[in-house]
């Protein structure tokens, strides 16, 4: 197997135009990209798998909200306080870095030279010496990631200048709301918002019924101080977002048993702490039973990410679940599990299942007074005792008049224990005592102004704000994970990249070439173009003058899993050729059975080593050129 | 038939959740709205037909571009400059109207004001009587439109108040790209200019064929004065365009002929001059052919357009293509036909086709000095005389040394006639005459220096811009006019509103109801759910409590086809009834076969008239209650 190389990738990649920086006629702009006809279509597919398996296949409520948001309710959730990197400026130049990527850029950089000295300790050398000899000594330097080498270049030209004290920056794109100026608005930072905020819609719309999912597919923004690492950190990028509602008091899955014998590599916090990276391999339902996941919904969904993940064609042994260390959880997140797929930059976090518990609906309904909760009929009614104030209304207001407003504000505030001090006080004072009332001013009160009593209390409805779990998926993150694992590079040429992406998720399923440009060809090319087309097969049609090898080798890159080539003999017996992509091997049988065949592999019904026990290999040597 | 009511339409919307102000616990934000579930599936079953339609029809090149878009790119596309609407400000209260919506308005009621004064002139009394006497006379006053009355109280109770002069307002968002706010970004206000920056990337992709076209889904953007009427002017929304590049000198399309026989309802600028508004029906074969539609692209286009719209659902005799008068085309548009959809609101522009000429690829290659053109090799090469200066190196550099530059980069940039005139300057100035160098200052030169010659020059490649023909949809527009279309309310109860979207666009496809929530019916609720979801039938079960009736009825206002019941029988015999939406006929066939038959129906193949000759129907007495 040919060695990966990020650079053979990239060309790929820019080449068959899946995604591109944007603008780039204007020099472009950091952190935002164009997907390409080939990327788009990656992209609508994993989008079509996502909404089968989450959406449908759950009854989530899928809904498609507003971008732009105003102010006062990201102020509410917390994102104007919270959203933040800290930056520093080069006060001379005026530059701008990320504090956490130049910290971790220096540390990097001085665990290098660590290891540099106890290579040369061990060698017998010094750190010193060898900076002087340079290469006359044996220590060979570590050979850096060339986007690393190139960045600690650029930081290390830096290092002459001062640079300033880090201060926050707030991550979201700002914007203003109409004409007058005076509505800030906000682009964004996540889809959750918009869904939280349609809660009672939602539950409405469900019957009353918990516990359900809410979901949202759209575009969200941060205006990152510094992107980098292509796809993997944006300022603008498709998310797909679940939020599942869900009873504080029970957080079990009813359809956890479908999943709870599925294996997961788990990175939870307790190894961490020990220093360690390697995962533990465990079925979720144990995880769940041993409390390593704190409950069934955070673990069904653990699953049904790690299923949806290996559907897409991500890689089982490049796949882990790590827990969230206490500090690095997002201002709203109580425990967090992050999807991490290993790529040429490392583990990336490309999904996040979060529990936001009753964060977010408790502290909109706080702001909005509009309930956000769930009443729920109880099948035997609560019954229990309580101390409860009642306001004589014969003696209160004729004594207080103007001042009982202020007094009944006061009394009505109080809680069970300081209803029962109030008693105590009236009893010891014989029958007097002072309040505050919520005008700030002192009040007389008497015993003969309210009751303070223990009363026996029915309820028939509980009435509780969910919690919610939340798993979010970065697509753009997920989709060049992806590439990365299904690209290799035949190994009889080195120019001949392959994505051997599953068919249900290539960009494009078949690709339709004549043998030359011969008109002999066309009435039958376009007859088969809308034959697949009618069998919502997205094809590709290469009628160009290039070789035919060259052709399969254009589509090999584009990951095009099939071909149909037409040739003399198509045009005389209506037979076609069919080729896979990873094996290049064909068959060749009449267009029908051509077609019934492709049908079915698209679909993922069967499979090509299956079709290769049912129809003989076909062996042209012109075709394999 | 009940007569259209928006208000109960309206409250459909609201309580289906098909869409409802985004923000609303927050008070809401004009312009702003979020689809719920119900809006969520229609509008994404709208874009999967129209990506069908076109891009998977056609082999458009799709793309998904970055929304938020440096200024530079859009100084250079026209929309910093022009892309605005004029606006007024009340003096006292500093209140904001759009200029037009405020003159439209005013001339609205003077033109009701003058019916109602024709109307008294007809009945032999006046209008000052009749204001005098209100109800006395007989005079009807014309009935408003709920919220044109409302506008309309609104603008009237300004009328005390001055108003400032007109000012441009940019309806472009503007934000800040980075953590320095140097660079300024606005939200892009059309996905075109993303697909125009791309083109060189696309015609490479198309293996520099054309014609071709790219394409795009996805949001946009425009800071609106004052949004109103719904979801016809707002904010944010999802638009869906096609760039068809094609060479200026032929705008022929080579599939015109597989719609040439199609009759649209075409309302011309010379039928709108004369101050008529209603539209001819003519095949577009024959409007090209006229001339009326300027060429086959654009007309081609236009049936295809049609053909989509009428698919959806939209009634053809509610539909209409109206060209653009001269004086209300976008700044890059040189024709421009609507396709309009008449709803309560009017006629609204829903589809717009413009041909934008070569004028986006050319400013933005201007700007930029990327060339975006076509290389068309010739068949026969291009055979022409034409006037060309030779510089003569051995005595142009060293005789004018340092300023040989200045000199020669001025003559490089003169054209055939000054070139012509130059050589007659040198010949009446017996060898000696003087020009201008690019560095402003004066030089003589000698005829020495260079020849001055006719060369014949033979071209193997043209090379052209294209031009761009685009349809632009609305899609939240259409999705609107769509509601309306096919929203009625059945005729023996008005409390039963239904909408009769086409199976393939409607939200859900099939609902799934146990006639009451007896337990016996779980196992196959549960074994009924899982086969249709395999099918990829999108299904909504309703297992609550509410009579069948009335769960029916909330589905006919979904706009769901066909619902699945299952009751006591089915328990024993394994057969379910399948009832159809607008007729509410039902059949009753074992699972198999109403799987079968609704999978077809699901997907167009046969018709619900086509089931009824096939089955009986059944008829039992409680279902339809």
């Amino acid at each position: 197997m040919v060695a990966f190389n990020r650079t053979t990738l990239e060309e790929v990649i820019k080449k068959r135009f899946f995604f591109a920086p944007s603008f780039q006629i204007y020099g472009g702009v950091a952190g935002l990209y164009d997907y390409g006809p080939a990327g788009c279509a990656l992209q609508a597919n994993i989008l079509d798998l996502w909404r089968r398996h989450f959406v449908l296949e759950e009854d989530m409520l899928e809904m498609d909200g507003s971008i732009m948001t105003p102010a006062t309710v990201l102020k509410t959730s917390g994102h104007v306080d919270k959203f933040t990197d800290w930056m520093v400026t080069d006060t001379i130049n005026g530059e701008i870095f990320r504090a956490d990527h130049l910290v971790e850029t220096v540390l990097e950089k001085r665990l290098n030279e660590d290891k540099q000295a106890r290579l040369a300790e061990l060698e017998g050398t010094n750190v010193v010496a060898s900076k002087d000899k340079k290469k006359k000594n044996k220590i060979k330097p570590v050979k850096l990631d060339e986007n690393m080498k190139a960045e600690y270049e650029n930081i290390l030209a830096k290092t002459g200048n001062d640079l300033s004290k880090p201060v926050e920056f707030n991550l979201m794109f700002e914007s203003n709301i109409g004409p007058t100026g005076q509505l800030k608005g906000y682009l964004r930072p996540e889809t959750a918002q918009g869904q939280f905020l349609n809660f009672k819609r939602f539950l409405e719309f469900n019957n009353d019924k918990m516990p359900f999912a809410s979901a949202s597919i759209g575009r969200s923004f941060r205006n990152e101080i510094s992107p980098r690492s292509g796809l993997l950190r944006v300022r603008e990028f498709t998310m797909a977002e679940i939020e599942h509602y869900v009873d504080p008091n029970n957080k079990d899955h009813p359809r956890f048993d479908e999943v709870k014998d599925i294996k997961l590599h788990l990175l939870p916090q307790n190894i961490q702490v020990e220093g360690k990276t390697n995962p533990i391999e465990i079925s979720i339902g144990e995880a769940v039973e041993k409390k390593i996941v704190d409950n069934q919904t955070l673990g069904y969904f653990l699953a049904r990410i790690h299923l949806f993940l290996i559907r897409l064609g991500i890689k089982n042994e490049r796949l882990r679940f790590r827990q969230h260390m206490p500090n690095e959880m997002a201002h709203y997140a109580c425990d967090c599990w992050d999807a991490e797929i290993q790529s040429s930059y490392g583990w990336i976090e490309c999904v996040g299942c979060a529990d936001r518990s009753a964060y977010d609906l408790t502290v909109h309904s706080n702001r909005t007074k509009e309930k956000l909760v769930v009443r729920e009929n109880l099948s035997e009614p609560l019954v229990y005792e309580k101390t409860v104030l009642e306001i004589n209304k014969k003696v209160f207001g004729p004594k207080l008049r103007q001042n009982a407003k202020a007094v009944e504000d006061y009394l009505f505030r109080l809680d069970e224990e300081q209803l029962k001090a109030l008693k105590k006080a009236l009893e010891v004072g014989n029958g007097k005592t002072t309040v505050p009332g919520t005008d700030g001013k002192e009040y007389e009160v008497f015993s003969e102004f309210f009751n303070i009593e223990r009363q026996t209390i029915t309820e028939y409805v509980r009435e509780y704000t969910p919690n919610v779990i939340e798993p979010s998926f970065g697509i753009g993150r997920i989709l060049y994970s992806l590439i990365e694992h299904v690209f290799w590079v035949r190994e009889d040429d080195e120019q001949r990249a392959v994505l051997s992406f599953p068919p249900r998720v290539s960009p494009f399923k078949c690709l339709l070439v004549p043998l030359s440009n011969n008109p002999a060809f066309s009435d039958l090319v376009r007859d088969l173009s809308a034959r697949l087309r009618k069998l919502s097969i997205a094809i590709k049609v290469d009628d160009s003058s290039n070789s035919i090898g060259r052709r399969y080798s254009r589509n090999d890159e584009l990951g095009t899993p099939f071909a149909i080539t037409i040739d003399f003999q198509s045009v005389n017996d209506n037979t076609v050729t069919l080729r896979e992509r990873d094996t290049t091997k064909q068959i060749r049988e009449k267009v029908d059975t051509i077609l019934q065949v492709l049908k079915n592999l698209t679909e993922e019904e069967i499979t090509w080593d299956e079709v290769m026990t049912k129809y003989p290999v076909f062996v042209q040597q012109e075709l394999d050129s």
